[in-house]
């Protein structure tokens, strides 16, 4: 289990509730995209549809930090990616393989991220909590910041 | 800081756009309410609104252990409620206490949940991470088990 990390994904149902499940995470380079292996088969898919709504978030609790990534989703089967992405642990989660028939990528593409951190080193820095850290461009809501990915 | 645990609240915002946060939990017996302290001019509320769906989603990333729990969200400006759930360390977030006129609490009614546990102590028993575990009544959906609440 080594080396995987998990996020949760959350879609809107069809009956308009939201519901979330833990995804494993891809160790590369943040590029404005992020994938998730899954199965095409899987409700979470359908859920997630066709450039879909979702919400990534990432939490690490022990040490207060958290992400909160926005962007649409969509089921991809492009072979070259998967194997670009897949590592040995995923056997867990699939047996067969690249070799499974329903094995896919879930594509979300980013255009929302904020980012929290919390870690208290002094109680000052907690008061950082409400504020999102910015490494691109910034719209202003209220209390937080947001990064505009596209 | 001790004591003070976190969740993800994620909502749906004007645009359609799921956006999600961490906000501290209560360490309270749960009766299918989950209560947390919010500031009554934060974004976050606006966008809870009235009886408006949420996500709550609970990660324990080390341990793979994850909840996701689906229902309705409402703004709350319950004296006697806010004094039986503060705690000292909520000053971080709330300096003023109960005396800040903007404090209030959102309270989820948790329609669905679920509840996911990988934890590795072998091999096998990460299979069971496409699986929940049910406490209540259970209607099967696909790979995922649910639990109503209500």
């Amino acid at each position: 289990m080594k080396g995987i990390k998990f996020a949760m994904l959350t879609t809107v149902e069809e009956d308009g509730s939201l519901h979330s499940r833990p995804m494993t995470t891809q160790e590369v380079e943040f590029d404005g995209d992020l994938w998730f292996f899954t199965r095409a088969d899987a409700p979470k898919v359908w859920e997630a549809g066709h450039h879909r709504q979702v919400n990534v978030s990432f939490a690490d609790p022990d040490k207060s930090k958290f992400i909160s990534a926005s962007g649409t989703a969509r089921l991809v089967r492009d072979r070259a990616k998967m194997e670009e992405l897949w590592k040995a642990p995923y056997k867990i989660f699939f047996p067969k393989g690249l070799e499974d028939p329903e094995i896919a990528l879930l594509r979300v593409s980013v255009e929302k991220a904020e980012y929290w951190d919390s870690s208290p080193t002094a109680i000052g820095r907690a008061f950082d909590f409400a504020k999102a850290y910015i490494t691109k461009d910034v719209s202003k809501l209220g209390d937080h910041a947001k990064v505009e990915v596209k």
